[in-house]
């Protein structure tokens, strides 16, 4: 592509190019002469369509014509609609195919931490988790403590993480909100970039420590201790014991070295978060080539985020590996209806004003641009929130778009490197997983290039191709997997995003 | 009352005795012989009472007698009937009173900052707010930078606190969630106890801070501030933006200083979490008789946590000021109905299991031991969560029961200083408003007496009557009020409690 193109057409079977710069009534450029203004990330038409022929994007139909299109007009709400009841070739696992596995000897490899239990860490933390807010600042002291110079010994260790958050009481003890607040808990009690854990409760609280032991077999050991802030008697004397646990497990925390790893061990947490009109044409799809790369290597990405795949799920499914896969997420988009309902809102009513101002005509074609981060391999496994991840290759997580909470979840069901698409400019960072950023145009990454990992806007500004964009955000996460800080990790963030989904009446 | 008693009749006009120790059958005291055995917290019949006759506990109604009642009978639900249509001598204001004001000469007073506003702060903060989640990291480095020896040329500062929290954004523009989390950003922007405010957003949030100032009449100013991280161009430049801000505000912060005013000045919020059988028959009536005290000066105390005062909620509407704030009451209780019954819950499935055990025979009766922290003058406002207060004298405000939620909201309403009431041990903190901590029992006071700033376990162990504790914590509000530190407060707690309610879909 060249520097100066102000147009983009985004699959050669697309009849529609995207305005990537405003593009004015009759002035041509060296691919194109519209015949009408198109504003910025607006569509216009690279072929005559005909009244009730498809609109054709990313190579997916977005809607049909419902008026004659010349070639060069504006294609938007007046003129393209989307028909719910058109037949898409959408069987369970109609477009399933072998995933191309790189072949053993050729897999990419990083430096991790091996587990006894088989999981391989990017990270060495130590966490103090806690079960509700009432234990937060009991954890957040026993945390500072190993601030400083308190791990100058044990240089091998990350550092000491409290995981302080709003829930834990007031919720009832039954339903999707405790159940997901007990996958987070018992995700993060057996996370591969954990050392060791520490769980501190206040005592009283709904969500008690006993239950998740029960309901999900984990025992005090070594590697993982508990207790209530009300059981020693109060503030201080937890501190002290919550500080006197963790120096118990600095030993063994310090004697885990990296060693070199096939990248099948890696789970990689796709998300999008501060979206904008170039998210779904540089960085989503960049971010899909890096995940089809590393499914190819033998590893997994997690794409999450289930309303804003809503009305492409079709594209989903017919990747589904088995029915079972296929039904699993359907039932999710399910839940999500009955759960908007009721709340009084909906998850159908999209594209927002603000989307169809940025050029989104259809709801297909908006979460097309989220879908894009998930690469093109087979669908391996649908997850509830915060569920373990246990196959390999592809799989979707329910969640929230909200980016913490997105994200909790994801890391929760094993991810250890996050790979972070955005065009607003998000600054997030995470603990105890590492997170990627990348620019989804030129402008934001000038602008904020300290928060930036990656500037995802060459592949219009620089004519740099999907493909290669794909090989250099999966060679970064190679790099930062093994050690090497992300920009939001050495600016310090990763203290404050834990946010585990909460769902139903706060009592 | 003796130190050995080992039961207690809460009123005069009660025909039930309450176990202060499990009374064995046939073994009698000074003042009962039980005729089976009464487990503590239980009730036993302290006179005869008739088949369908009421049982009084409290002075109240709280059900009655499905068969004949011996004198000493355990008084429980084999035996007692919640009959919800009873004739309640409830309509609106039929007990509103006029209050006991004390003369103007013999006011309490305290020693607080005075605002420009005519509000009075107890503390002199400064504040770092933020809109969303993915402005906190960014926020508490801006605070951090004020830690240790930053603030050593500005004795008068309290401290820099940031208040970050997990919502913002992947919430809907409209309803009662983002009205909740509104008033609670407009609620701190404008609380006495802040000598300025810095507003943090990451840009592309939900929560506009644009809209908040617009829909609150804020401007930036000497005092307020506000600005964005994607405004600003990134992480590292918001945080010098942000510290060079509020280095601004610190000389005129510094100029504010305590001088004497009248006890209407102050505002306490009235709280209780992890309650037990002791909670209404120690802490939370002698906090009752402190709230009294302090509307007899001329102050404010606020009473809320709605799931907890339902099926007392006659008791409040019977004390309205007007028939407009019982009306306002039953609304709320009628919003929660419907809220609890479409998320699959319901308000009114108490007492639980547990309650019962306890000793707790119907919903009236665990309510109005919650009641009783709102002592017996008028109820003069009724508020939506983090409505500000307007009204001197006591007042409702709508919030779940969930402690920090409800602090956060009273607190926002402008509450200054916080009682809490704990029979399992609760270690809570907040900032701005220091949270003074009421024990129900010895055992507990003595556990975790580092964490308790009062024992009104005796109430019953030393035979300390209700007023005379009243008084006590009366005395102790007027002297944390005026800058002694409360016990969480001097253990550093309020840097992780800020939690805006919550309602409806993260979407
Ligand atoms: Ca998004
Ligand atoms: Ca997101
Ligand atoms: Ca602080
Ligand atoms: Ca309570
Ligand atoms: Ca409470």
């Amino acid at each position: 592509m060249s520097t100066e193109q102000t147009s983009v057409q985004l699959h050669e079977n697309d009849n529609v190019r995207v305005a990537i710069a405003t593009l004015i009534k009759g002035i041509s450029s060296s691919v194109e002469t519209p015949v009408s203004t198109i504003p910025l990330g607006h569509k216009f038409a690279s072929a005559e369509i005909k009244t009730d022929e498809p609109i054709i994007k990313y190579n997916q139909i977005i809607g049909f014509a419902s008026e004659h299109i010349a070639k060069g007009d504006h294609v938007h709400t007046h003129n393209c609609q989307f028909r719910g009841d058109f037949e898409r070739d959408s069987a369970s696992g109609s477009k399933s195919t072998p995933t191309q596995f790189f072949a053993a000897d050729q897999r990419a490899t990083f430096m991790g931490f091996k587990r006894a239990n088989g999981k391989v860490g990017t990270r060495n933390y130590l966490a103090v988790m806690t079960t509700v807010n009432c234990s937060a600042t009991v954890a957040k002291m026993v945390a500072k403590h190993f601030e400083d110079d308190a791990l100058d010994d044990y240089p091998n260790i990350d550092g000491v993480v409290a995981f302080a958050h709003s829930t834990g009481c007031g919720m009832g003890m039954e339903g999707d909100g405790y159940d997901n607040f007990q996958r987070i808990l018992h995700g993060y009690a057996t996370h591969p970039n954990f050392a060791g854990v520490l769980m501190i409760g206040l005592g009283c609280e709904t969500a008690q420590i006993s239950d998740l032991k029960k309901n999900y077999s984990l025992a005090d050991d070594a590697g993982f201790q508990s207790m209530t802030i009300q059981g020693v008697g109060g503030t201080r004397k937890a501190v002290a014991e919550g500080i006197k646990r963790l120096e118990q497990m600095l030993p063994a925390a310090n004697a885990c070295i990296r060693e070199k790893v096939s990248a099948e061990h890696l789970t990689l947490a796709l998300q999008c978060g501060g979206s904008d009109g170039y998210s779904g044409i540089t960085a989503n799809p960049a971010l899909g080539a890096a995940a089809d790369l590393l499914v190819r290597h033998g590893g997994t990405a997690i794409l999450a985020e289930t309303p804003e795949i809503y009305g492409a799920e079709h594209l989903l499914t017919e990747r589904a590996n088995t029915q079972e896969v296929a039904d699993k997420l359907m039932e999710r988009i399910r839940w999500w209806e009955h759960y908007t309902r009721i709340n009084n809102g909906s998850i159908d009513n999209n594209p927002s004003p603000g989307n169809k101002a940025g050029g989104l005509t259809t709801i297909l074609e908006k979460s097309l641009g989220a879908v894009a981060k998930g690469g093109t391999t087979d669908l391996m496994q649908v997850l509830k929130y915060a569920e373990p991840v246990t196959e390999k290759g592809f799989v979707f997580m329910d969640s929230p778009g909200y980016d913490p909470v997105s994200v909790t979840g994801e890391v929760a069901s094993g991810a250890t490197v996050v790979c972070f698409t955005t065009g607003r400019g998000s600054v997030f960072g995470y603990k105890p997983s590492p997170s990627i950023k990348l620019a989804t145009n030129s402008q934001l990454y000038e602008h904020m290039s300290e928060d930036m990992d990656i500037n995802c806007g060459e592949v219009l500004s620089a004519g740099v191709s999907i493909d290669e964009m794909g090989e250099r955000i999966f060679q970064l996460i190679l790099k930062v997997a093994s050690g090497q800080p992300s920009k939001s990790e050495a600016l310090g963030f990763g203290d404050n995003e834990f946010n585990p989904w909460m769902i139903g009446t706060v009592m």
